[in-house]
């Protein structure tokens, strides 16, 4: 690369937006590609591209205080938990502030990426929608770097249970409200999974208004958060401290838990098979409420179905008209082949700072984390390094130390933590972001100033 | 009267069985009439008596634990807090426990209580419902004693504004779910009010998949309370103690909302007029998240209306298809002549020990008053002593004293609240209990002791 590199980026979702300001921002031209006619990716309810898991009440699970990007605040006039419809309008405007809506090819679908065998990038794109028809229908195109943003909650995993049930199922990714994409008025409804969906389902379903049953099955059983505390958001008190052992905060965090919000089991939740902050948590106001008011029953495991009937691990049974999976999804990559890029079954990719894939020195990933509290400034961190690499002011490690990293990465993050395919790419925001501006980022642009100074010598000589 | 005296109790609601079951204790002969063909007032949903309130998502806001009556525990296996539909089943379950039902006649309503000249009672009564054609169709029947329990939440209360609305209006008595009596999806909404009927209906009307606007309008404010604190049920931490003065423990308990719960303010409902505990706080998991999330806006008072438009004290308007007023009940007794029991327009009655009526010796009234945390263990401890002066061993002092203590009261469990219809009934169970149990029982069991006394000293003499 004489002078800056081509990019390609992958999707206009947040990671795609933030990667295209940041480079920008360094003068590197960027082209982004993306199937839908809107931005936004998850966020765009009812998305035409089919990939959009927001149902009609979601409203984001962390307060925009904590949510804002560092570089583009949010409303003052924004409720503490905006909707989705009000994260979409933020979007728009972050794109619309930073211009980046001309380096967006709209409805056009990356179909293949395919490295070349000296480096850089053929991809195979394709018109979606409203552009099927146009003329340059599918066609290819040459970029030195990619970024992939496409997201990882957008293809359903589906829990696999003994025998078959012949009520309706369906994805929690594919429920809008309680008439869309079925009537789920005076029905039996089980809900499978305690994730922030499993519970905003669960409650939104169980209202009495809506005269269901409804029951909520539960492998791990979870730790419920407040979304308040004392009339403030409850993530306004929280920080990771990256100068006190990890091992040690979470040790305090487990034994206040239960005096601020209570246990699983004083709702009638199973026990967990976790301590507090072992496993993702899952922030619900109602779902205490509804479960302390028998709105909502909950139950343990799922040992086999057997037509209408599902039967539970503790030896109960129950009659339902429809199941709903609320049981999280697979990473998956539809434009690289399987074996070049893909997560395993339990979802793990290694990636190096949950970016870099060893080994591939033109390939970046942006999004790929289970963040908490929120992903909105970890894709922002991560964006910033895409740049700065895109740039060539940063780079990795060579790929002993990147598999070494990795390694050590992992056991920090997701060590202590249930080994579930939900949990392999679970991160701490805060601590992730202060190894990146503190440790990370000075030794990558070191690494980088070294190689180019090697690569001058080396000519000069 | 020589022997034990007849008594008639109006209404089969809470108050009305409770008294039942303990004068029936006392092997007095009691009849209750009920216009419905059911017992449990207010807490049969959908009461042909047409005097119900429930609406169909109603839960109790007291746990069963502060709810149960002392002599009848809520069943193990029923929620933390109750649903309608199992408040029901418990008083079916009380009346068969204490076999009452043979002494209540079903669809059978009081239209006129008639004080003889010499005291005792002339009922005229009415068949109603299916019993309406039989042929006792209206007649009279007489009593020695009468008491009454025909509630206080079921005659509603409409705000009086300048102007008029010309959208839909209901009170919230009349609202059963978003679909019965209005079709309330896609609506603009004004809730007014912000009791615990407001801020329920407020929640559900505004859940996102609803897609109404919904603003609540307060002219007070009020305090936010949660249902539960560390997982356990709010109200097992709390009981007013009786030997600390009420003033201070009103201190201690506004010092510390504020730590659990936050202000009004912080989920942007107007500052209250008032501090915690000067007025019934209202009891909501739901409407500050729905307040954070933008879902429910606040606004203070309506200062007039004008067609569809409703204009605010603040200057701000906005256009409404429907109103409902959440504002409050009056309390009527349709069966006496108005100049002999009423209350006036701001609710007030004066009852010794919110019962007895000064200068109306055969006369007591159950249920009247807003009782904190709830009316249930309040109307069983009132019942206990409608017994005990049915069965001539409780005697209430002269008339002035009567009234003396009226006021005294009065002072003690409202001189610190709002002065507004809402307010003229509240009282402290826990304060109220405490004093009943251990001086006015005890004193009035004396006064009884003497009056008998005297009355034998004088036939002996």
């Amino acid at each position: 690369m004489t002078s800056t590199p081509s990019v390609a980026v992958i999707g206009a979702g947040i990671s795609g937006l933030t990667s295209l300001k940041m480079l920008e921002d360094y003068g590197i031209e960027a082209v982004c590609f993306e199937a839908s006619d809107r931005i936004g990716g998850n966020w765009a309810f009812d998305n035409p591209n089919g990939s959009s898991s927001a149902y009609r009440s979601l409203h984001i699970d962390t307060s925009k205080h904590q949510l804002s990007f560092r570089d583009f605040p949010m409303p003052e006039e924004f409720p503490d938990f905006p909707h989705h419809t009000q994260i979409k309008q933020y979007l728009d405007d972050y794109a619309d502030a930073f211009d980046l809506l001309g380096s967006i090819e709209f409805e056009t679908r990356v179909v293949h990426a395919e490295r070349l065998a000296d480096g850089g990038w053929e991809l195979t794109l394709e018109r979606t929608g409203s552009a099927a028809d146009e003329a340059d229908g599918r066609h290819t195109r040459r970029f030195d770097l990619l970024v992939v943003g496409n997201g990882h909650h957008w293809d359903p995993r589906f829990a696999d249970f003994p025998g078959e049930f012949t009520g309706e199922t369906i994805h929690s990714h594919a429920y809008i409200d309680p008439w869309d994409p079925l009537h789920l008025m005076d029905k039996k409804i089980l809900v499978v999974g305690i994730g922030n969906s499993a519970a905003d389902i669960a409650v939104e379903l169980s209202s009495k208004v809506m005269r269901n049953e409804v029951v909520l099955s539960t492998r791990s059983s979870a730790w419920i958060v407040p979304k308040y505390i004392a009339g403030k958001p409850a993530d306004k008190y929280f920080a990771t401290l990256p100068y006190i052992p990890y091992a040690w905060q979470r040790k305090v965090i487990q034994a206040m838990q239960p005096m601020s919000a209570g246990t699983p089991e004083s709702y009638g939740l199973p026990k967990p098979n976790h301590k507090f902050f072992e496993a993702h948590p899952t922030q619900s106001v109602e779902l205490p409420l509804r479960l302390g008011s028998g709105d909502v029953t909950a139950k343990g495991d799922i040992a086999r179905l057997d037509g209408r009937t599902v039967h539970f691990a503790d030896g109960s049974s129950g009659e339902f008209d429809v199941m709903i999976q609320a049981t999280g999804y697979n990473t998956t990559f539809p434009f690289f082949d399987r074996e070049f890029l893909s997560a395993d079954a339990h979802n793990h990719i290694p990636l190096y700072k949950r970016m870099f894939p060893p080994g591939i020195d033109d390939l970046v990933l942006v999004g790929f984390a289970q963040s908490t509290p929120t992903l909105f400034p970890f894709v922002e961190a991560q964006a910033r390094l895409v740049a700065a690499w895109a740039a060539g002011l940063y780079a990795t490690p060579d790929i002993e130390e990147m598999r070494r990293v990795i390694v050590e990465d992992e056991k920090k993050y997701i060590g202590h933590m249930l080994d579930t395919p939900r949990h392999q790419q679970q991160v701490d925001y805060f601590l992730y972001e202060h190894d990146m501006r503190t440790a990370e980022i000075p030794r990558g642009l070191e690494r980088a100033r070294t190689r180019r100074a090697t690569a001058s010598a080396r000519v000069t000589a």
